[in-house]
């Protein structure tokens, strides 16, 4: 029976600078390395043998994977990054910061941006310095697939097409499966594997560097799924 | 012109120790820390920027790697690891004192295991419990695939076909490639692409974390080679 866990990178620069970060690549905060670490250590503890890892592009979830693979002792299982997991575009809201926004904009501005399914942050504009064309990580990638901004539900929409092209058929061929990404793209793969709506998947909150875990049939249906906390496994 | 880096890990805690290390999955010091940290540097600061890396099954090689990436900004790359990058095989050896064993069987007996390019060190039982075939990571090799001993001959052999299969295919795609993997897998891969003897390779001593370069023509043929020392190119 396979399983798959899923896990959000710990805490970032700028979750504790309480930003907006979106895909600027801000790199874990002395904590979230810390519970990265003790992420690993308690999937090891666990008796976890991830057979492969997925991770986005953006270093503090690929960081926060390395220190869970480092941790598992399995630092030699194909970690496999794919952009389409990264986090939400913010787009223009991208760097600032949250309190100062929520003043300028107002509560509810702020909570329609960050807690609708479908409404959109402003966009950045195409000669923005902080826009991801001018990356070399997303060369690669047209132009017109570079988002300027996203809603959850565009998140969505691009987190799916990787999990049927490059997940599920792992977790089909038995697999156990560890995927380390970000609070929206995780929203996107939860609302798909446990059939959320769309009122409601906003207001999931994962939590960062703890292990949501689903044990599998081998149809690929949820036998069953918990969070592995320090304390132990809580099912959700 | 695609480019080629090799880079053997830094200094793990068994050089550090003078113990005999081949598969044993050691990991690196805090000098070999330093070190890769500053190859990776010294790879960003020369421009750098490779499309992806190889590596072994071993931790001193996989963090070594990490390491670079990290410096250089290129987390995100794709990673791939290949057993058979591992460094060679050392039999019943691994985990002894260099210096003991001299002492046990003669300078000329250890430099026969040491610096000679077909003769095997003792074979490792196929109980000892240090028989990698006891290990999760070799688990997905057929046990006739998982050496006792090598010889630097044997190594040889079971590098070039990664570099038939894997790397050479990536650099005649364009591709700018790095290595990251250890003293006798990377003497496979020099001997293979400089044409080095069997009589002289074994003597070729590759330092620990400075970037072998390779500048390449279309069509792989090399154009110009170096180190990356920390006071500039060295030509080699």
């Amino acid at each position: 029976m396979p399983y798959l866990a899923l896990i959000r990178h710990g805490e970032s620069q700028w979750n504790l600078e309480n930003r907006f970060t979106g895909w600027t690549d801000v790199d874990l905060s002395e904590k979230g390395v810390q519970q990265s670490r003790e992420a690993g250590r308690r999937l090891h503890g666990g008796g976890y043998t991830f057979d492969l890892a997925f991770t986005s592009y953006l270093r503090r979830a690929i960081r926060t994977l390395w220190l869970v693979q480092d941790h598992m002792d399995r630092m030699w299982i194909p970690d496999l990054k794919d952009w389409r997991l990264n986090e939400r575009h913010y787009g223009a809201l991208q760097g600032e910061n949250k309190a100062a926004f929520e003043q300028l904009y107002g509560a509810e501005q702020l909570h329609q941006w960050r807690r609708s399914y479908a409404v959109r942050p402003p966009l950045l504009e195409p000669d923005d310095p902080r826009h991801a064309r001018f990356e070399a990580k997303y060369a690669h990638l047209d132009v017109g697939q570079i988002p300027a901004s996203e809603s959850l539900a565009d998140t969505v929409h691009r987190v799916l097409p990787c999990w049927r092209e490059r997940i599920r058929p792992r977790l089909l061929a038995g697999d156990d499966v560890l995927v380390a990404a970000h609070g929206n793209s995780l929203r996107g793969l939860v609302k798909y594997l446990e059939g959320i709506s769309d009122e409601d998947i906003p207001h999931l909150n994962i939590p960062l560097a703890v292990p949501r875990v689903y044990e599998l049939a081998e149809d690929g249906a949820i036998r069953r799924r918990f969070y592995l906390r320090p304390e132990g496994e809580e099912a959700v």
